[in-house]
């Protein structure tokens, strides 16, 4: 697939995996704390755990020899993936948090609370005020220019 | 559960239901649309198509009374999601699109690549320079409380 979005979601594209890494960034790195976390089956952690090592957003290391234990730690790559989390945060506040938010993200000297939003990293405009949209980049395939050129026909342009 | 990351993962947890929004927010509205685009089974995409529905995503329409015909249109829950969408799209072209950028965000007067950034939207900090954590909101359940409690003594604090 030439879709930069598709290609992330086969890494992370469910519900576990993401939740494995949303503990991750808590600060959780052995198999029975995630499991606690998360409630999951045995067999189900050490499968989404692995997936997560062999698409290189955690690695695997031993902290024990006797007995063999190990340890998950975020690469730079899963630490990459913050800004998503934050903006499933963001998003899941805003619709699906009736009674208030129970998690929030913070200014970490002062502790107040702070509002994540998108923004042009160049001129700092916001993303979501319309004057931005996704086009073909320079490695875009024919399918993927005929995808945007089919967006441009429906909007008259 | 008490985590709004998990809530919002309730609704779009899954790989089929983020690529249909994905091409939502590219314009296709109309089910034989999402299926040349997505090259899906008829009967997964119905079920995929109502959950979007049924989570309050996507709004149904009819268009056409003979024959009765239906589009898909995003409603404002599913506009806020896009964030979430461009974010997944700056994480797949930084680490899966060794051959360059086939889809990246562009700037709608000038054409010009736009790097999207979260940032702290009273002061324009970027989240990601260390300065901020999630932290208990004022609706945290107890759970929530133990959870970032255990953080911080990990921690040290």
């Amino acid at each position: 697939m030439n879709c930069p979005i598709a290609r992330s979601l086969e890494r992370v594209g469910e519900w576990w995996s993401i939740l494995i890494l949303r503990d991750a960034f808590y600060g959780l790195t052995r198999f029975d704390e995630f499991q606690k976390s998360l409630n999951i089956a045995p067999n189900m952690l050490t499968r989404r755990l692995n997936g997560l090592v062999e698409s290189g957003m955690l690695e695997k290391r031993q902290y024990s020899e006797k007995p063999p234990r190990y340890e998950y730690v975020l690469t730079e790559r899963g630490r990459d993936f913050r800004p998503v989390i934050l903006a499933l945060l963001a998003w899941g506040n805003k619709h699906f948090a009736p009674e208030g938010e129970s998690v929030m993200l913070a200014d970490k000297e002062t502790g107040q609370r702070v509002e994540p939003v998108l923004v042009d990293a160049a001129t700092g405009r916001p993303i979501m005020d319309g004057g931005f949209e996704t086009a073909p980049g320079p490695a875009a395939d024919e399918k993927t220019r005929a995808r945007f050129a089919q967006r441009d026909a429906r909007h008259g342009r």
